[in-house]
């Protein structure tokens, strides 16, 4: 039931385009590169074999020169002194004390705390366990393992409990996923252009490599009644979160998670076990789980009949729509993340779909009017965070840089005027925490000034 | 200068031997599941597919058999009250407190000090950053990156000098990576097998995706002098480690690691900023690198003259070695780790290789007279990780558990025997921490009797 925009998906420049001159402000620069598209986007290639259109750059303000004998690396207080004792559990540095999640509950008030990822401080395609983004209902549980209970139940043959125990020695299936909120990114629903950065617009959306049972072969042992048709899982938490889940989603790809990036789930990810359904909405995949019950039909809960049900500008809802759709967005530069001066620069950021792998990432630095492609890190895995580069240099003047991936099912990324065009705007959003809408995945502007500064923009 | 032991490089059984009658007490099992190797493994293809091998298997004490009637769960309570605040940047549950690195010198005392990784309670292939393990020469330095530089110079054309900020200016790469530290698993060496689990015995190796500037990138900006043959690294914290590097590595994969898993390294792993050298011992990936000289030959550190260094039984010297060969070890079941009765089992551990890809790896029940090839975990990627995975039925008999690597270079992970025949044994090792030898890489042995428990043996 989700849209599809599918017949939007050729990008306007393909990489074969004629190339746009190179708005260079150094000769010496302009000859060692390549322009691939408008505003200065360089071929991919640059960023390859040594670094050939950084070399040398003097506007990138790189390295300074000095002479061996001028040396003025003196011992700074750490090389003079012994340091720290070494910690069982090791977190980051007081000097990356801004490397961590804004809350959107700090004083813990009787309502939904989100946690948003910092992507504008980040690089790679994992996302640490200490910002993996969190939002819970009711406050994070200390769940008990050795108290808490897998019921599988409903329609099946027979009805199981497992224990935390007993799921540790079935075997294990290790695999990427990102996970998305279906509200990241809802504060573009709004008809103006929210000023606001990355990790405020899409820090809701993280990427872990997650280890757990198959759920296919806990409900081999249960056996399936022919009846069934939808599973629903339940949290243990307070909130008591509910979703209905497809019977085949759990007899594909679905997991029992009981790792996240190798070590056991964290407590606002869900320890000790949660449902990961691989490219689905992340409050399907339940956390806390404790049961699941076989079905003839979707239990119509709370969270699928109210929250995820939307109006559409045709009058019709929008209902169990799942799958994040194919989605990219610039990480570096971003709001906060600004230029100092023209030169070379990388133009960074995150593609991903819940349909499969991303097959290509265009970018553009005016507007969407030209296109280059953009180098994508390998391995590029399904359903997983895909890091794209692509090398830029600023001359100075205004651009406005935006990304749009393509995934392996032929999906292209909407522009924003596609997507509200079938999905509407919302036109009175409180800054930010634009809920009421969801699963935004259109492209996503950054205008870039005169004096380097970032903003977010409708483009 | 590493020694070779690609001549022993085939498996005892290939795949395709004859079968092993399997060991079975349940005839049930037994019929849905096919003996590849003595003493109860199973095909790799009973992992996949639903779960057939572990389907009904009584023997696993699985899923207890209830009725939906019965449903025993109540809410705890976690699911009738709040929970906690979110923090910004979170840590694991205080129900997985034991999930943490051991010290070896809890007290800080003025000496090294060696953190290592449970790789006994974690899985897939990722080494979370709260637990990569770390050495540490003079504490854990607390470095601000806005007073920190990097200097480049030596046998280049121009010295340079890059701050923290400037490189993160710089083109990225990311990539996944173990480190091992070249005294991983020295305990080995002991002429008796050490009673210890596998997080002292292997826990000074961990893997993580890094992202950094190409090391390439920044000589291409220097200039490199011809008669540069080698560089030393050298750190900024009180120990101040200095290593020598082949020229042929900086131009091709090292790089000055940034990010650990996403997020800014840690500071026991090198925050602000480390050279990571693929494949190569730990020790030599200098963390809060502060100065590379480029040299027409090594610079004989303390490091590499003394400590890494060794006699061989014939009388030579082992020096220069560099590379962590292929290596593999289980990690569940291991000591600690133990049995609770007969039934099926997933045997897992971890495989990787300083020289690329691992290719096979093989697993024996029977202490090596017989093996069966492991399912790999996909994406498996060169230098880093790879989770292995075997099915196997535990008949309540004693069994010898190993698994042996190969990597794609060919070369594959020696016996106990062969590699003490050329490296030596150390006749009296203190317990765990027995370095004074080096880059033990050959076959470990867990040795299950019939209580299910684990030991470590030579086999």
């Amino acid at each position: 039931m989700a849209f599809d925009f599918t017949a939007n998906g050729k990008p306007p420049h393909s990489e074969a385009a004629p190339l746009t001159p190179l708005l260079a402000d150094s000769g010496r620069t302009a000859s060692r590169t390549e322009g691939i598209a408008g505003r200065g986007l360089l071929h991919r290639r640059a960023l390859l074999g040594g670094g050939v259109a950084f070399a040398g750059a003097a506007g990138l303000g790189a390295g300074r020169t000095t002479t061996a004998a001028a040396d003025p690396l003196i011992d700074s207080p750490w090389g003079l002194a012994p340091g720290d004792p070494v910690p069982a559990y090791q977190v980051p540095s007081k000097f990356a004390k801004n490397v961590v999640r804004t809350l959107s509950n700090p004083n813990f008030e009787p309502r939904t705390s989100q946690s948003r990822t910092p992507h504008q401080l980040l690089d790679g395609a994992i996302t640490p366990n200490g910002v993996f983004f969190t939002i819970v209902h009711d406050g994070v549980p200390e769940v008990d393992p050795s108290a808490h209970q897998l019921l599988i139940h409903g329609l099946v043959k027979r009805p199981l409990i497992f224990s935390y125990e007993t799921l540790l020695r079935y075997p294990m299936t290790s695999r990427v996923a990102f996970i998305e909120c279906g509200g990241n990114s809802a504060g573009l629903f709004s008809p103006q252009p929210l000023q606001a950065d990355v990790q405020a617009l899409h820090g809701l959306v993280s990427c872990a490599e997650w280890t757990g049972v198959k759920l296919s072969t806990l409900l081999e042992e249960s056996g399936i009644d022919p009846k069934a048709k939808w599973f629903v899982g339940e949290g243990a938490d307070a909130a008591h979160v509910m979703r209905s889940v497809p019977l085949a989603k759990a007899l594909d790809d679905t997991l029992i998670a009981l790792y996240q990036n190798g070590e056991p789930l964290m407590p606002g990810n869900g320890y000790p076990m949660r449902l990961l359904l691989p490219g689905y909405e992340g409050n399907m995949n339940v956390k806390y789980l404790r049961r699941i019950k076989l079905l003839p039909e979707p239990a119509m809960t709370y969270w699928e009949s109210q929250v995820y049900t939307e109006p559409l500008p045709n009058g019709k809802a929008y209902q169990f729509y799942f799958v994040n759709e194919v989605k990219s967005f610039i990480t570096k530069p971003s709001p906060g993340v600004s230029l100092q001066q023209p030169g070379l620069y990388e133009i960074s950021g995150l593609a991903y779909s819940g349909k499969g792998r991303i097959s290509k990432v265009m970018v553009s630095a005016d507007g969407g009017q030209s296109w280059g492609e953009a180098a994508l890190q390998e391995p590029v895995q399904s359903m997983a965070f895909t890091r794209f580069r692509m090398p830029w240099h600023w001359n100075g003047g205004p651009a406005v840089l935006q990304s749009r991936a393509w995934d392996e099912d032929g999906n292209a990324q909407p522009t924003r005027a596609q997507f509200v065009a079938a999905r509407g705007e919302l036109p009175s959003v409180p800054p930010v925490l634009a809920f009421g809408n969801h699963h935004f995945n259109a492209i996503t502007s950054w205008a870039i000034d005169q004096k380097g500064q970032v903003t977010h923009a409708y483009a």
